[in-house]
């Protein structure tokens, strides 16, 4: 087994690889695959509704949320977001906390004005942008819950006199936050829920429908509340293996349990990167992400024996990101607390033999 | 082991299932599983390399085409093909052969006139209308290759003098056809190619960019090309399967080796329902599917009781979609001959049984 620190797609539970292995060879003993049953079967049916079950239960989802299983990943949502919710002569604010949100605001320019209330782009994004003033008379507040590339997160959410909207594809499930808070949630299910090839939304019904723009149906979130995630055929496999990776998640404890895990995790780590002095940390200290641990080397040569090392001991994907360099552990829910002992250890084993 | 006859999500090879389970827990051996690896490694690479290159040498695409894998179904191309090849003051011409079809004029509307040639929703789609003439001042000419709900494919298709689009959901991979006829073809993989989750588009690069219209990234054929289908995030589970089921093609012969068995089955089929005197076709018999066979009863009072008798010899799928009623069988590429034996089969117990 490998310790599989990747970015994304990321690690999955292993009770649920081989749950999702026998279900493409027989789904529960039907002697079908689960690829090759119609989706408007009884058990695909069941599978999407348990998991529109599970991911208001573990999120604790209040009336008047629609949660959908779309497909396109967080980059269609880019769009899909200012398309349904900015009218054409309105304008959007944009917190620019990391190339993904600078991503997320240069589509919204293809349907209205874009007001970027505050950026950290200068720093290469080592922190979150704190001081700003939401404005009143934007249609909604864009933000990104956890920057993958940069390791920072936000740890507090601000409070929005106008719909709030997040990408929160890397921290979806990880920590507990208030649903009520936003107006639209969006996540790329190949980090904490799943594999690549499904996105969670999660709208507040009552946000939608204030725009003129005629908007084909497939980009409708009115069109795929109305077809409960099937206006057309979803994304099968992602939406199982998705619905099994919310079973494990609630049978570990739920949100507040993983979090408390998730909290450990990093903080065993980051107090290895702050005490091993051939490490350093890239990122304002206040948002280190609990998801995310990026570092550096304070001797550049040192980067690649590391790497060696890493992968003579089985962690894999823990290069950090090109725009970044050095490199970044992504510690997502499936990933157990002994993988991160094990990079500790080659940490540890590293700077022994580099005294 | 169950006959599927399914109409889509449909059967897929069962070796092919077999291998996709293998990957989901462990990729070639690599330790990790197909779903937690980065999309940006040397094996996902591979594997859409691979696919990319099958799909090439199966439909002997010419040079200067591109090919996608995208996601959002065909359901999805219905708008981004207007939203890339449609001027806002052009016109498209399109073909009405059925509620896909009629789908996809609608969506055109979003981005300007539409022009239907052409229906035969008039009979409820039970024939290809034929006579018609494309206008030349279309931007394009829309077509379904095969119908699905109603079991009518075009044997042959037109020649036209603009850019032919074609949504061949149903049918590609199923029979020879020339790519030079067309500017663009698209396929949600589900019925011949793959699990849901992935579309195929193969498109002709100097028809793009003619239009004024600003697209958002991940809607504009243009960027996907750039990105190689990695503009974010591919659905890597779906593309994989697609890629295996590419691969078993090829190995038994490629399209022209598949299509001779898919004439065989169908012709086994439709002499069956034109013997039995307990069944009928819906069809026209010049326009008659040889992917979904669609067939009723002589006896409304029938259709039951043969449901019952089908089910008890382990023959799935074949319940008609209620637009038309009745019965359909598709059959697929992975659907072995002696699945349609088997329902013959059935048909004639049936007959005997209700002399």
């Amino acid at each position: 087994m490998k310790h599989n620190f990747g970015a994304g797609p990321g690690i999955l539970p292993h009770e649920v690889l081989k749950q999702a292995a026998e279900a493409v060879v027989d789904l529960n003993g039907i002697g079908l695959s689960l690829l090759e049953i119609s989706h408007r079967s009884a058990e695909f049916e069941a599978v999407l509704d348990e998991a529109v079950k599970l991911v208001k239960e573990l999120l604790e989802v209040p009336e008047g949320y629609s949660v959908l299983f779309l497909q396109g990943g967080a980059s269609t949502q880019f769009a899909m977001v200012p398309q349904n919710l900015l009218p054409s002569t309105g304008k959007a604010a944009y917190l620019d906390s990391g190339v993904w949100a600078s991503k997320a605001l240069k589509e919204a320019k293809y349907f209205g004005e874009v007001d970027v209330i505050a950026t950290s782009k200068e720093s290469n994004y080592t922190y979150i942008p704190k001081d700003y003033t939401i404005p009143t008379d934007a249609a909604y507040f864009h933000i990104t819950s956890n920057n993958t590339i940069y390791g920072t997160q936000l740890h507090e959410f601000p409070k929005s006199p106008i719909p709030m909207v997040a990408d929160m594809s890397s921290d979806i499930f990880s920590r507990k936050f208030n649903v009520a808070d936003f107006g639209l949630i969006y996540a790329g299910a190949q980090k904490n829920m799943g594999p690549a090839g499904t996105t969670l939304v999660i709208v507040k019904d009552e946000i939608l429908g204030k725009v003129d723009r005629k908007i084909p149906s497939m980009y409708n979130y009115q069109t795929q509340i109305e077809g409960g995630s099937m206006y057309n055929t979803p994304p099968v496999f992602a939406i199982y293996v998705s619905m099994l990776t919310l079973r494990w998640l609630k049978s570990k404890g739920g949100v507040e349990a993983i979090a408390q895990e998730n909290k450990a995790k990093s903080k065993a780590l980051y107090t290895e990167i702050d005490r091993n002095p051939l490490f350093k940390p890239v990122c304002a200290v206040e948002d280190r992400s609990d998801m995310n641990v990026c570092f550096v080397m304070e001797n550049p040569e040192h980067e690649k024996p590391f790497l060696k090392l890493c992968d003579e001991r089985g962690i894999v994907g823990v290069k950090g990101h090109r725009s970044v360099g050095g490199f970044r552990a992504s510690i997502y829910n499936a990933l157990p607390i002994t993988s991160v002992h094990a990079l500790i250890d080659v940490m540890q084993e590293f700077q022994e033999k580099n005294k």
